[in-house]
C-alpha cells in the first residue's frame, strides 16, 4: 500500500484549501491509499524534510473549517525545478519520496506549479519510478489553458463583483462629479477585471468603463471616454487591470515612476490606478479617487462562491482518482457541459501542454470600443459565482483552521 | 399633524441606511406624524427643492433590503451652514420646511452634520419656529464625543478585523521573510486601526505592530520594531492609520511626496503604507507589500455587524421619539450599561457640545511601547462586532435597494 503526498504552490486563493480537502477526503475513501502526507511550503519545504502527516491531524470538523479558510494551509513556495534532470535536486527529492513510500504526488497550483508536475513526471518515467504525478489547478487569474476556468477564479470574481457593487454605491452619494478608478489584479490577463461587469444591476450602470491588459491602453482615448461618460452621469466608476500597457508596451503604472522617489531616494511603486486618478484630476479637473483591491481578491474567504468551493474540492478528489487509475503527468481540467443548464466534467489534460502557457481574455468578448465586456462573458461567468458557503463564526469573526507554526 | 424630514450627510457607512429605516419605521408607528420626506443630498439638495416622499415609496420589503444596503440611500452632502444667522440661506431653508409642513427634522451624520443640526435648532429658537431638530450619529471613525461609540463603527471594525485576519493568512504562506503594511482609515483618531487587533486569535499573533495617529510616529523606532518582530517570525503584518505623523507634525504619507511627480508634473499622492513599505524594503532589505483597505471599510455591507445594524436603527427610532417629546438641538447618544453583559441606553446630548469636537483613542489603552492596543480596547470593541445579518442574495451577489437617479 502506497502513501499520498500533497502540496500547495504559488499564490493562494480562497479555495486552494478546498482542493486540499478534496484530496484528503478522497484518499481516505480509497482503501489502496495509506497515509496522506502534506508538504510544508511545497517542494521547497519537502526538499528540506518538512512535511506533516495529515491523516492523524485533521478530523471531519477540521476539514469543514479548512474548506472555508483562505490562503494555503500547508504553506506555499515559488520554486522552479532546473531543466537539467541530472541536477542532484531530483535524486534528493525522489529519495525522500521513496523513504515515505509515496505512490501518488498531488500538486495544487498554477502554471508554474504545473511545470513542477511536468518535470517530476518526466524524471519518474526516465528513472522507471512508479510514482504518479498529478496537477490540481488553482489560480484566481483564470489563465490556464485547456480548462474552461480554474478553481479560485469564481470566488475572486464574486469578491470583485460584490465589492465593486459596494464601491459604486459609495461613489454615488454626492452630487458633485467624481471619477473612481478601481485597480484589479491581472498582469497579463483581464479575467478578474472583467468580473467587475457582474456588479451592474442593469445595462449602462457603473462600472461604465472596463480596460483589460489584452488591449493597448491609450491615455488620450481613456480621458475622452471618461469625459463622454461624465456627460451621462455625475459619478463614474472605471475598472482597470493592474497590467494595462500602452501600444509601445510601457506599463501605465510605470508612467508614475519616472520622477517619483521617496525620502530615501527609492522609487515609489504606485499602481496604474494612481496614475489614472492623477490623469483624470489634472486633465478633466474633477474629483478623482483610486482603490486597489489588492490581495483581498485572493483571500476574502467570506465571499467564497459555493460553486467554486465544490469544484475545487472535486478537482482534488478527481486528482486522487486519476493517480490511482495510473495516470501521471496530467492535470485535472474543467469542461463545461450542457447549453441551457451549467454542468461540469473533469477531464485530464497533459500537464506539459498546460505549463508555462497563459490563456488570455478572448478579444471577441470585448465591445467595439474595447472599453467593456459583452454579454458573452457575463453568460460565461455567472455560473461560477453562484451560491454562498455558510461560515463558522466565532465572536463576530470567521473561524479558520490555522496550522501551528513551528 | 406635522410631517417629518430626514436627511443623510457626510461620508457613508455600512449602517447609515439602517438609521434611515429606524426613522421611517418609528415615524410610521407614531400617529401624530404625517408624511416622511427624505432630503436628496442632505440640506444642500433640499435647498434646491430636491426631496422624496418616503411614505409612498418604501414598503416593508424595501426597508429590509435598505437595512442591508451600504452608502447613503438618500445621497449625501458636505455642506456647512454659515455662522451668521442673518444669511438668506436660513430663511430660504425654513420657507421650504414650512411649505412641506415639517415639524421634525432628523439629520443622520457625523460631527459636521451635527453642526448643521446645532445651527438650525438655534435659528429655530431665534425665530420662534416650532420645528424640532435632532441629530442621529453616524461615522465609521468613532470620533464623536459624549457617546460610547457611533453607529457605523462596529461594522467597519468587523470588516477591518475580518479582512486583516484574511490578509494575515495570505501573508504567511511563504517561508521567506516578509512585511505586510495594512493602511487603515483614520486621519486623527486611531479607532479603526485599533480594530485590527481583533484579528488575532491569540496573544502574539499578527498583526504584531499597530500604530495610531494619537502618538508621534518615529521612523527609526518603527524600523527597529520591525527588525525585532522579524526575529520572532518570518512574516509580519503591521497596521497603521492613514494619518500617522511624526513629532514635528509632518504626515508620514507626505514623506513620499517631496520628490514624486507623474508624467504630467503632478504630485503623486501615495499613502503612508507605501512610504513604510519602501522604508522597510530599503532599510531592512526584506520583501515588503502594502495594502490600503480604502473605502471598503465604510461600504462592505456583507460584513455588517448585526449589533451595529440594530443600534443604528434604534438611534433613528429614538431620534423620532425625542423630536415628538419636544426635544430639539439634541443628538441621540449611546451609553453602555451593565458590567458583565453588554447593554445600551440611548440618552440625548446637546448637539452644540458634540459638533466640531473629536474623540481620540485613549492613550491609556496603548501599550508602553505605543505600538499596540491593550486588552481594555478589546473588551470595549468585541460587543460592537457581534452577529451577522442575513443578506438577500441574487445571482450570487448581494441585492441592494437602489434609488433611481433622476
Amino acid at each position: 500500500m502506497k502513501n499520498i503526498l500533497v502540496g500547495q504552490s504559488g499564490g493562494p486563493t480562497a479555495v486552494i484549501n478546498a482542493s486540499l480537502c478534496g484530496v484528503i477526503r478522497e484518499a481516505r475513501r480509497q482503501e489502496q491509499i495509506g497515509c496522506v502526507y502534506g508538504m510544508i511550503n511545497g517542494v521547497e519545504g519537502f526538499l528540506e524534510g518538512r512535511y506533516v502527516n495529515l491523516s492523524d491531524t485533521l478530523d471531519e470538523e477540521a476539514l469543514n473549517l479548512l474548506e472555508g479558510t483562505p490562503a494555503a494551509y500547508l504553506g506555499s513556495c515559488r520554486y522552479k525545478l532546473p531543466e537539467e534532470m541530472e541536477m542532484p535536486v531530483y535524486r534528493r527529492l525522489f529519495e525522500r519520496l521513496h523513504k515515505l513510500n509515496i505512490g501518488y504526488f498531488l500538486y495544487i497550483g498554477g502554471n508554474d506549479s504545473m511545470d513542477t508536475v511536468d518535470k517530476l513526471s518526466r524524471y519518474a518515467r526516465k528513472t522507471d519510478s512508479s510514482i504518479r504525478f498529478i496537477g490540481v489547478p488553482k489560480t484566481i487569474d483564470n489563465d490556464l489553458v485547456e480548462t474552461d476556468h480554474t478553481p479560485g477564479y469564481g470566488s475572486a470574481a464574486k469578491y470583485v463583483a460584490a465589492t465593486v457593487r459596494d464601491i459604486v454605491l459609495d461613489a454615488s452619494v454626492y452630487e458633485q462629479q467624481s471619477v473612481t478608478i478601481v485597480e484589479l489584479m491581472g498582469r497579463n490577463a483581464g479575467w478578474l477585471t472583467a468580473a467587475s461587469a457582474l456588479a451592474r444591476k442593469e445595462i449602462g450602470d457603473n462600472p461604465v468603463l472596463i480596460y483589460l491588459p489584452e488591449v493597448a491602453f491609450d491615455m488620450e482615448k481613456f480621458i475622452q471616454d471618461v469625459r463622454e461618460a461624465l456627460k451621462k452621469r455625475a459619478n463614474i466608476v472605471v475598472c482597470v487591470s493592474e497590467g494595462i500597457a500602452d501600444a509601445e508596451g510601457s506599463f501605465i503604472c510605470e508612467y508614475g515612476q519616472r520622477a517619483g522617489t521617496d525620502n530615501f531616494g527609492h522609487k515609489m511603486l504606485a499602481g496604474c490606478g494612481k496614475v489614472l486618478e492623477n490623469a483624470v484630476r489634472s486633465k478633466i479637473g474633477v474629483k478623482a479617487r483610486s482603490v486597489e483591491l489588492n490581495v483581498c481578491q485572493r483571500c476574502a474567504a467570506l465571499l467564497q462562491s459555493a460553486a467554486d468551493v465544490e469544484e475545487a474540492e472535486n478537482a482534488g478528489a478527481v486528482g486522487v482518482q486519476a493517480a490511482l487509475a495510473g495516470e501521471t503527468g496530467r492535470m485535472v481540467a474543467f469542461k463545461r457541459t450542457g447549453t441551457d443548464t451549467y454542468g461540469l466534467e473533469y477531464p485530464l489534460v497533459d500537464v506539459g501542454y498546460v505549463c508555462n502557457q497563459e490563456k488570455k481574455f478572448p478579444l471577441s468578448w470585448l465591445n467595439e470600443e474595447k472599453n467593456d465586456v459583452t454579454r458573452a462573458y457575463i453568460r460565461y461567468a455567472l455560473p461560477l459565482i453562484q451560491g454562498e458557503r455558510e461560515h463558522c463564526m466565532q465572536d463576530g469573526l470567521p473561524r479558520y483552521l490555522f496550522r501551528k507554526l513551528p
